[in-house]
């Protein structure tokens, strides 16, 4: 199946304890679409401005994702700045500029419109039904969503998880969402908001699959001696868990979904070994294999 | 193989968003044996004082724990008071009275001496090396610690560290003794410190484990959806673990590690579904089986 992915492009500047960066690829669709390039044809559908550079839609190009759906507007593009503190597992945005986002109402090219797995990466929910609403065939859906948007969105947001298969999220905004502190309980009330499916992830410990009937399954995250930039981890962990449904063909179901959490985690991994989609752009299909097998072996009896 | 637990036993006050308890048995080698006592023959060792209850040594009796190995003191016992807030993940200590432990010199009964797996539980350094001292013939030595003597008994604890197998210890302590925020450099770090293994305890995330040529393995913790009382999950951890190891009685290498970390799992989540042991004394072993079952279908391909 070929794999439709919406959602932000954008240009980050990032500082780490280490380092800094600037003028940087980022946004969920940027990632995710990185991700699942490695498993099925995957298009790409956002928005950028007028000062995005050209060669980070050459690095999207070069893993043959098509960019025909990267509308390209005459304001600024959307742009993050942030810095992780000590230990990478807190971080602090600087500036947030919407910029091109604000006015944005995705169109898809007509060949996009029949794509079969659909990503809904993180954006506004009111644009993620804006897509979805041109999807003819969708098998399999499934969107992100975070804290800003549960927080001014919530009505759109109801309705996008009554149309979707599955939402991934992380765990605080899990939390947030569901009330609860619980996490087990908070993946049993997502699945009461509409999907048939739920992830909540838990960063570096890894990530929690729902299903019906009581599904339950649970993964820990690939161990990294050293995260270099965790920006897009979740992202690319979406886009590895879409490749894998895609590159399986077959109607998705719970078994289906616990397979697909090893390369939605392996893929996650890549994306802290370097700042922006670096690494990802860097891997082959070898390399993917070689840590699917050791991890396999870190996680099963 | 047989098993010996030493460390503490306590009277604890507790108090969760729902409920408060009062002079409930408490202590790391209660929990510990507890939990253990499911899969091999166990033998306590610690100090009571004049105050504690003849029914929580009864408790330990009736899951056939030989409990000649504890001295009951003139002093008062070892007392804990804490309180669990909204999460439960999160908990204030009100109170906490060392009493008799404050000169506790342990004494192995003579029947003690050959035990093979050894289960140091959180005490003092000095006191788990007084014990390990007076052990004849050790096949596998565990111990688990606390920032408190990370923090006042150095000394010992290096010197215990090299005379353990495995050292087990929450993730907060791990990163507090190896000075990073990296749990995989933590746990590499804990094995340059002594031991052949360790551990580190993810809480409701699950747990780490590390062995030699950069042997790992992680497990995610079994799901609950209510937690009544987290006190004692991790002692009872380090009990499933060592049961399991005494059950199988062969040599203990990075393999059977990796099994044992289920038996140790399932018994710090019976753990947290009641206060103090009291879950632990009325579960049988057909429950544990029950329960390692549903938790191979959440985490094993």
């Amino acid at each position: 199946m070929n794999i439709l992915v919406a959602g932000t492009v954008a240009i980050d500047d990032i500082r780490t304890p280490s380092s800094s960066r600037k003028n940087l690829m980022g946004g969920s669709a940027a990632y995710a679409a990185m991700a699942s390039s490695f498993f099925a044809p995957t298009r790409i559908v956002g928005i950028v401005g007028r000062d995005f550079p050209e060669q980070h839609i050459n690095t999207l190009k070069q893993r043959e994702i098509c960019t025909e759906g990267i509308e390209r507007s005459e304001g600024e593009s959307f742009y993050w700045s942030g810095e992780y503190h000590e230990n990478m597992d807190e971080r602090t945005t600087h500036e947030v500029a919407v910029n091109v986002l604000e006015a944005y109402s995705p169109k898809l090219p007509a060949n996009y419109q029949s794509s079969e797995i659909i990503v809904l990466a993180n954006m506004s929910p009111s644009n993620q039904l804006d897509v979805l609403s041109q999807c003819s065939s969708p098998q399999f859906v499934v969107a992100d969503t975070m804290d800003i948007w549960i927080q001014t969105e919530g009505k759109s947001l109801d309705d996008l998880l009554t149309k979707i298969d599955m939402l991934v999220i992380n765990e605080s905004e899990a939390k947030m969402f569901t009330q609860t502190g619980n996490l087990v309980q908070a993946g049993r009330l997502l699945l009461q908001t509409g999907p048939q499916y739920a992830i909540i992830k838990t960063g570096e410990h890894g990530a929690l699959l729902f299903g019906p009937d009581g599904g339950f399954f649970r993964v820990g995250a690939y161990p990294l001696a050293s995260v270099e930039d965790p920006t897009g981890a979740g992202d690319s962990f979406l886009g590895g868990l879409a490749g894998y449904l895609a590159k399986k063909n077959q109607r998705v179901d719970f078994p289906a979904l616990k397979h697909a959490l090893s390369p939605a985690t392996i893929m996650a991994s890549f994306t802290c070994e370097a700042f922006s989609v670096e690494r990802l752009a860097e891997i082959q299909r070898s390399d993917i294999d070689e840590r699917l097998k050791a991890y396999a072996g870190y996680t099963q009896l």
